[in-house]
């Protein structure tokens, strides 16, 4: 049988959906200055449909940058707290010329919505909200208490969500988070995500003549500055990628035996690995599988090299500078401050005779983020996902980073979920992102009855 | 009591100063093909100077890229050959904004003559060119045998002359070459040139996977291709500076006692030095001197070094490629070819797992060259340049390369002197390039007793 909430979404099935294109249209890129007035329209379309939604003290609120919008039900006493998470800015959309149609202008084709933003975030950001209102306009009530937080920043890394949260406590405080930014491991394989990586970031410069110099007349006698970055660099690694940073791992939480076997029971193909990624083989810390080396384990990674002449042929210079920017993935309990001040000595205690080397730590930066497998929230949701695709969800440890999940850990001491609907393949970041219908219609159903569920 | 042939060119000091700047006027750029008419033009000038000089069967000769001109006086039996070498092609001349006059407008102010070409290298090679016609039109007779080779390709590391040397050992056999391209140590201080370093280039490309992937998705499973490029980059040096690719210094011909006493006779200023480069201490081998680093030992040093992410802020990418240009200078008896494939050789055997390398060699090279300290014409050149500067000239061996003259001694087999004018304050290369009228006229008293003294 048919709940009402569910009767009453799948009635207003086509309205729903033309909101959720109209909310697509605004073309709210939050890298580009010239776009936060579109950030703005969008944070007052988030607002305006909540309020239409029944949602109450709906505003939008200021940070140092892009507002947030905050909104809240809580009219069941005794009943848990939930703070639903998620955000309303989308990446730019370079290269233009690439998508098929134009980002802003969302088409549905072969049940899926294509447009910037569709599946990350605003098509998954929608559907807590329009299942709200779906229980609201069908019971009148909610199952539990309800609180919303949508940012508009997260697509730059969230950089004025954390002072936001700290300074906003009792407005937000609450049992456990839903992040609707996320998504599921395949179109049949549902996941609850057990942690995701921190990130920390140090740029290194290393400056030797303070100009070009002729590497005949001087090559010999001066240092040169790339191979001191060289020298520097290489230090941070031993042959098999295993971080050689002192101190590096002391704060790393081993996995346990039963963490090992949680991630070993998902399949791992590694032919479509290689083809996915087009690298000859595997690689990395001895001893550890792929989905544990990504998940459970830190990395330290040079992202950029630079120095000295990058032309065609050949031009025998010993340049002037050379420089990197590094940076670490971190896992639970590593602490991003920490992690950068031990990169940032290491490269000073290696840093060779002759140049002048300076590390700087970037201001960014995100904590790791772990839950406890026995969350109970978390066990609601595996069990609602197990109900609704008929399979184990997998647990998951995401090698990338959602800030915001740590942040919620901090400044109000408790767990995120990550509840959304968005699949790998869907092209978040790249021309032609694009949404699934039927995980839109699942979303919805998935949101119902964990909400109910959640407040039994 | 002055020589005929000196008053000769004190009584023309004006028109062949002035023939100089119209040769100057010539913007013959060797590395820009829409300057190919104008390298063609100076060679033209050169021709019919020669000829009215009094050289004999003077012509301009092709080669696969810019001609050369050639010409001789031949009426000397039983005295030696001395061919005279120089080039009439010039660098580009950018940054043009940061020249005080137009480059190929010479201007004369404070006794220097300002103009692109100006000591490198057409106030040089114009030199023996106006003694030669000094002599002949005075006695009649030049007091040896002469022949002169210039080139107009020496900018651009001279890539046609070995095949034409090659090919045209008769027309160039002689006893020995002058090299009319080079310098003098300093205003009141005279050199003689042993050894000039050869050169080899070799490119390094490192393949990752075959697009940039997201450093948290895929970040500690798939080999970074900077990662790579550094552990291999890395153990070419040792911590001191030592090149460690074996059998690198297998060729390398030791220095004598004798040779490191001349060497340490050269007075080293390192507080200047350090000024001169901006470098914050002196670096290198240890166990020898700055001027035995820059000349008599061979380096490896990264020109260049590029890959991932360069710009502003942070991008979390596992880049897809990583790349550096290498070359190393090398000393008497390294072999070019041979030394860069030893460096491939290294480069293929430090290759880690998880990427795919590649070490290329570039196409130019160039060949070490030492003299003798007792060939015969080294030390006449010496005795002449002690009494005309009253001091006794430093015994150098040059970090740089001068690849013409390797190519005589191999295909002609026979040795160059540097007897050349140039400071090295006088900008080549670089904007506001100028050559002394005072190092032009002592010059031409130079050649005309170094001249002397050979045919006697």
């Amino acid at each position: 049988m048919m709940a009402d909430w569910e009767t009453y979404l799948k009635e207003n099935k086509k309205r729903l959906l033309n909101e959720l294109l109209e909310f697509l249209r605004i073309p709210s890129i939050s890298a580009l200055p010239a776009h936060a007035p579109d950030v703005h329209r969008a944070a007052r379309w988030v607002e305006n449909r909540m309020r239409a939604a029944g949602i109450e003290s709906v505003r939008v609120l200021p940070t140092g940058g892009h507002p947030v919008v905050y909104g809240e039900w809580l009219h069941a006493p005794g009943k848990p707290t939930v703070l639903v998470y998620g955000h309303f800015d989308t990446q730019p959309v370079d290269p233009l010329a690439l998508w098929d149609s134009p980002p802003f202008e969302p088409v549905i084709k072969e049940g899926r919505i294509y447009g910037r933003g569709s599946t990350d975030d605003k098509g998954n950001m929608f559907i807590p909200i329009i299942v709200a209102e779906a229980l609201v306009r069908t019971g009148g009530n909610l199952p539990l208490n309800l609180k919303f937080l949508f940012e508009g920043e997260e697509e730059i890394a969230s950089p004025h969500l954390p002072v936001f949260i700290a300074e906003n406590k009792d407005l937000l405080s609450c049992d456990m988070v839903l992040s609707a930014d996320g998504g599921q491991w395949g179109e049949d394989q549902p996941a609850v995500v057990l942690g995701t990586r921190g990130v920390t970031s140090v740029f290194l410069d290393v400056q030797g003549p303070d100009h070009d110099l002729h590497s005949g007349t001087y090559g010999g006698a001066i240092a040169n500055p790339i191979h001191a970055l060289v020298q520097i660099l290489n230090s941070l690694h031993d042959a098999d990628g295993k971080v050689t940073v002192k101190g590096f791992y002391d704060d790393v939480r081993p996995l346990t035996r039963e963490e090992r076997d949680q991630l070993a029971r998902i399949p791992f193909d590694e032919a479509a690995y290689l083809r996915e990624t087009g690298a000859v083989s595997l690689f990395g810390e001895t001893g550890f599988s792929t989905y544990e080396r990504t998940g459970a384990r830190p990395t330290l990674e040079i992202n950029g090299i630079w120095g000295g002449f990058q032309g065609e042929g050949t031009k025998t210079v010993l340049p002037s500078t050379a420089h990197a920017k590094i940076s670490c993935r971190l896992v639970a309990d590593q602490d991003p401050v920490k992690i950068a001040d031990l990169v940032v000595r290491q490269i000073h205690q290696t840093a060779p005779p002759g140049v002048r080397v300076k590390a700087t730590k970037a201001e960014s930066g995100a904590a790791p983020y772990l839950i406890p497998p026995d969350h109970k929230g978390l066990r609601v949701a595996y069990t609602v996902l197990k109900d609704l695709y008929g399979r184990d969800p997998y647990w998951v440890r995401m090698g990338g980073t959602i800030p915001a999940n740590a942040m919620f850990r901090e400044f109000l001491g408790v767990y995120t979920i990550v509840f959304a609907f968005g699949l790998n393949d869907e092209l978040q970041h790249s021309p032609n992102e694009f949404f699934r219908l039927s995980s839109y219609e699942r979303g919805q159903k998935a949101y119902g009855m964990l909400l109910e569920r959640l407040g039994k």
